[in-house]
């Protein structure tokens, strides 16, 4: 017994029996009873920290502190929280860091926590069913562009490996600060996409969940992972702690160097053909769909809008607006292409644009002003939802049904 | 681009430039200079928290204690750190956490930061190469015997998809505290087969990456997630902070309770079946392996033992010598299976013992043991090693050589 123990060791996990009515989340740690989540969608966290001097839970956007008790642990219930999932930290005498009690998932830029607020019961498009499942497979490949290996996540529908058919591919992109496994980790895009197909409201389709961050031999990666700020060796003071986990600490303009270029110079040059010599895929631009979320809805609309040749189902989801570059103007905006609007709506068979209804009017704008312009487009709005992965997950179920068909 | 940022903040990462000749850990987050590696194997670490009073990390078996510097930041260089993937924790005035500057791996039952230290740059087995790759595919399927979703993670060889043949199946199997992305994820076991193939030293196969905790509704499942300790319902003293990360909190017997018994009714009630339905298997016992480490190796003895008729090539990595229970006896350990030598060779095709140098003599004594018996048994010793990772990847590397030959 003594060689198996050797890799052992305790934790501070939270091992507190579950209060009344408080069930443990679902992205727990298994045995975790915390943090645990109210019918109302309150939620208690519990950290046993007997000497630290303060700490906090932060999550959607708010702070809150933890209350020591007399056995040293730390413990808070919180407001109702929105459905959906949310990243949060916990904040240990000034350093944010994961709660231990939860499974970790990438988001901005780091491995963050991860609480689930269920929504009622009878909400289960992105949850396991008694339904054929495709499955999600991890591909590497070299990138000739960047000169390094690349991880993607590529979705196959139920019936792929049993069958000879051929099938159209979404190109689907994550946000600023998360990465190729957020998709499937956070968005359950696999369930979504097992029960439209299950419930044929989707066409079977591949999806293909690549890494937005594209960076050449010599080029100057850092816009990927802080948005253009530059780190300093070292930072003087901590992170501010009164503010909101949601504001952005990053200046105006930080995006001001992203075009772009490089991620659809690989996904041309190194992506798309591993993708179609690996997979039966089927051929043209009317089999291929590309949509993201966040900073990957803006590279979705640089790269769809500058190679309609290419695609012609383009969705964003809570990022359509970045694609624009400044003040929208329909005769010259991404170097023309709305300007025919009869030919653009010929060639785009689906031009969405989703968000939450908590994330303000930029997106509907756009879609209002695109509509003045002639141009079709789709508005999709997330009722009650930020900038959030609910919000995506509700925008994929919309779009994926759109397509191909 | 307001809407864009809302789900942006910082974290208290580490933006250090790196100290002269101390390169990133691979494993880090994109960006974060800290943790590095000196090229003898020393790491520097080095958080920001110029709030808290004690900070340490705690590495193979070590506390290091970090010292403050003038800016808040604390650091400190370890000793000469073995080779190969090592989980880490940072604590924060007597909190464990992962550290914010590194990707997280589960094991010990929580999300762990991780470090690797590279071997010397000839060794490639398990690093990505210019080779034909396989693919990780993440499948779920719903257990009959749990009544519950499963996940495994299926590792088909380079020409699976392309090609008609069937092919012979590893069932693989992680360690205690650890999950089914293990294996690939901290392991590289999908690396290690790409190359062995390409090089022909090891026939393509299937491997299958399944979770061993499987508990039955109303069974107790906390021998999974605790060893068997009964968890208080909150811990009246923080984890000892004085102690050896890597030494056993747990009791003696601790894993007493363990038999192994309800995955391996799931694993002939779920999982081959599943596996069998779903890809392209070579039939019969000859076509089946089982192996898996420390507490997998435990499993896979326990399974395999009492189901010959099922499995002709059996491995343990680190754990072999759990599935004797008690003094060996080669006439009646196992309900006798070893008794008659000639009848256990025949069938038996490889029975593989592998283990660190560092771990102690009970692998080597049980191989001595079986030797004596008269059953034919390959005995592995990973040079330098301990209870870690690249003890199992060195198993791996040996083990898959010499299957289905």
């Amino acid at each position: 017994m003594r060689i198996f123990m050797v890799a052992l060791f305790s934790v501070g996990l939270c091992w507190g029996e579950g209060t009344e009515g408080c069930k443990p989340s679902k992205l727990n740690i298994p045995g975790a009873h915390y943090p645990c989540v109210y019918p109302d969608g309150r939620a208690t966290f519990h950290v046993v920290a007997p000497d630290a001097h303060q700490v906090q839970i932060r999550v959607v956007g708010q702070g809150f502190d933890m209350a020591k008790e007399a056995d040293g642990a730390w413990t808070v219930t919180t407001t109702p929280l929105v459905v959906g999932f949310h990243y949060y930290t916990l904040v240990v005498d000034g350093v944010r860091v994961a709660d231990p009690s939860s499974r970790t998932f990438f988001g901005s830029g780091w491995e963050n926590s991860g609480i689930e607020i269920p929504e009622p019961p009878d909400v289960d498009y992105y949850l396991p069913k008694d339904v054929p499942h495709g499955q999600v497979s991890q591909r590497w490949y070299h990138s000739q562009v960047t000169g390094k290996w690349r991880r993607c996540y590529v979705y196959t529908p139920p019936d792929y490996d049993a069958g000879k058919a051929r099938y159209p591919v979404l190109y689907l992109l994550h946000g600023w600060g998360e990465d190729e496994t957020g998709w499937h980790t956070q968005g359950h895009a696999d369930f979504i996409l097992d029960n439209l197909i299950a419930a044929q409201k989707a066409k079977p389709m591949i999806v293909v969940m690549d890494n937005l961050n594209a960076v050449k031999p010599g080029e100057d990666g850092r816009i990927f992972t802080s948005l253009g700020r530059l780190p300093p060796p070292r930072p003087a003071t901590p992170p501010a702690e009164g503010g909101q986990s949601g504001a952005p600490p990053v200046r105006r303009g930080g995006l001001a160097g992203f075009t772009g270029a490089t991620f659809t110079e690989m996904m041309f040059a190194d992506l798309i053909p591993m993708i179609e010599r690996t997979y039966r895929v089927l051929p043209g631009r009317e089999n291929r769909a590309m949509a993201g979320l966040s900073m990957g809805g803006m590279q979705t609309f640089l790269t769809t809008l500058a190679n309609l040749d290419q695609f012609a189902y383009i969705g964003g989801f809570s990022g359509s607006t970045g694609g624009r570059g400044g003040a929208f103007d329909p005769k010259t905006s991404n170097n023309g292409v709305f300007a025919d609007a009869a030919a653009f709506n010929k060639k785009v068979k689906v031009l969405f644009l989703g968000i939450g209804s908590m994330e303000g009017p930029g997106a509907k704008n756009f879609s209002d002003q695109l509509t003045k312009a002639d141009i079709k487009n789709v508005y999709f709005e997330s009722p009650g939802t930020a900038h959030e992965w609910l919000t995506w997950r509700r925008c994929l179920r919309d779009f994926a049904a759109r397509l191909f068909k």
